[in-house]
């Protein structure tokens, strides 16, 4: 696979679908090191996957049938809202946990939602049912080529947009995103892989040497709370010997509270977690070391406006 | 006054200390146009009120009895803030209703703060006692030329990030912010004055031909609340024939509900009220015209980590 080309013509092909985000270099958040950012939660729907969902749907033929994804609500959303851009029907499965925030965003996409009593795995199985029944086309959240070198044009767009730092510091749930930061990066800056204590399944898998199963709750659980790691994120991580941490819940709410508090940025703990990691001292940089931070999600519940 | 060099000069002058805040463009907000924002609310303190702060304190000679400020608290927070960073010490005059959200950012400063009841006019004499009582330098909020000059520095910003838009809609309260805004813009482009129609006082003074007091109440009232518009303000506007638009309070709470659903930004009644005359009609672009919103505060009531 040429990660380089893919991401590159995925980029192009969604430009005129996605918003270009902003970022903003050596921002004071009152931690011991001034960090840059880029705001992804900016993106339609409010967070990163609107990328993997257009590049998927821009790069295939959509059956009659339509669409059908299964999600904490996040690539729901994305989904839905990629759909509705570019006609074609979509049915989105989420658990209760996806939370007022997020089914409201895909109910006014204008999707056919169906909330699932319990977990993901319970909406996904409902998902899958739908498509063996009405033969609509299923887009996975994070372990697909097309979804991860979406998910890739995120680190192209900010080298294009002068990023200067020695390490990034990226949220994961299923791995799309961290995926397509290191398919997009190859080695040339580190990474630093953040997952919530209670959603672990990257450092699962690391120390079991294969993606296996884990418990997931807490805070994030909504968006990061994938119960196994995708194939193709832990290919890629085992390549580049990708570092990981953990974060307790405690320091994804505390980051989330220094981005409302130092930049008015009101995300939700998934788009947070990766922050946290500088505030638990989960990663500690060395002196001089440039860090950013990829805010990547921003459908909090409570919703101030619902 | 030659406003251009003033102007270049105050942006040099605070560069070390405020954020160069980020621009979007071409942004769907469900609006009949795109538009070009710049969210000038992820400035320190959360406005744009940091820039005539900063540029009021480097470019005076502060007294040992340090600050004062009367606000309905954006201004406030501000002058805590540079005070602080600047080393001096300021003694901030709120009325009741600035609310949680301003009062705790002025909290964290670590400034004296005086909460007065009443209506600004009652935090802006309870002010003026202490300057006289203490020597203490007021900083006035709106109608000083170091303020205007600092607030000018937006524009020049803008324009330094690409701004192509014909018209710029602007959110006035005492008019420092849009005075910069003509200041800089020496009628390049066209400007558009936004009020709510419960805080119109650059309207009142229009039409009466000199500044004169108004009542001011409504939901954007602790921002742009001012009972008289700036003379700088008035002044300028009288010399390059500013456009002038009031907005209801129905508009303004659309427009922050707009930006929420939209771009997940969480602003204040008077951070929206410029984007709010898109959606009342009572600003229509012609066909074809490119128009710039530029979102100003983001101090909210109730505070979600409040």
């Amino acid at each position: 696979m040429n990660w380089t080309s893919e991401i590159k013509a995925a980029h192009q092909r969604i430009l005129p679908y996605i918003r270009r985000t902003p970022t903003l270099t050596g921002i004071d958040l009152g931690l011991p090191l001034p960090v840059d950012v880029k705001l992804e939660h900016l993106q339609h729907t409010g967070s990163f996957k609107a990328r993997g969902a257009f590049n998927t749907l821009l790069s295939c033929d959509v059956p009659e049938a339509g669409l059908v994804a299964a999600s904490g609500g996040n690539h729901g959303a994305a989904v839905a809202y990629a759909a509705q851009r570019l006609g074609h029907r979509a049915h989105i499965f989420v658990p209760e946990l996806a939370g007022a925030s997020k089914i409201e965003l895909i109910k006014r996409s204008g999707a056919a939602l169906s909330v699932v009593p319990g977990a993901y795995a319970d909406a996904f199985g409902a998902a899958q049912a739908h498509e063996a029944e009405t033969g609509a086309m299923q887009i996975h959240a994070y372990d697909a080529v097309p979804t991860v070198v979406g998910q890739g044009s995120v680190m192209r767009e900010w080298e294009e947009q002068g990023l200067e730092a020695d390490t990034v510091l990226i949220a994961v749930g299923g791995g799309g995103l961290v995926a397509g930061a290191m398919a997009w990066l190859q080695g040339r800056r580190k990474i630093v892989a953040v997952e919530p204590e209670t959603c672990c399944a990257l450092q699962a898998a690391t120390r079991a040497g294969t993606p296996v199963d884990v418990d997931v709750s807490g805070i994030a659980a909504n968006a990061l709370g994938a119960r196994r790691i995708g194939q193709i994120c832990f290919g890629l991580a085992t390549e580049q010997t990708l570092e990981t941490v953990t974060v307790p819940d405690s320091a994804i709410a505390a980051a989330q509270t220094l981005l409302w508090q130092n930049m008015r940025q009101l995300v939700e703990p998934g788009g947070a977690t990766a922050l946290a990691a500088l505030i638990s001292g989960g990663y500690t940089p060395a002196k001089g070391e440039k860090v950013a931070v990829l805010i990547c999600g921003a459908n909090p519940a409570p919703d101030p406006f619902l």
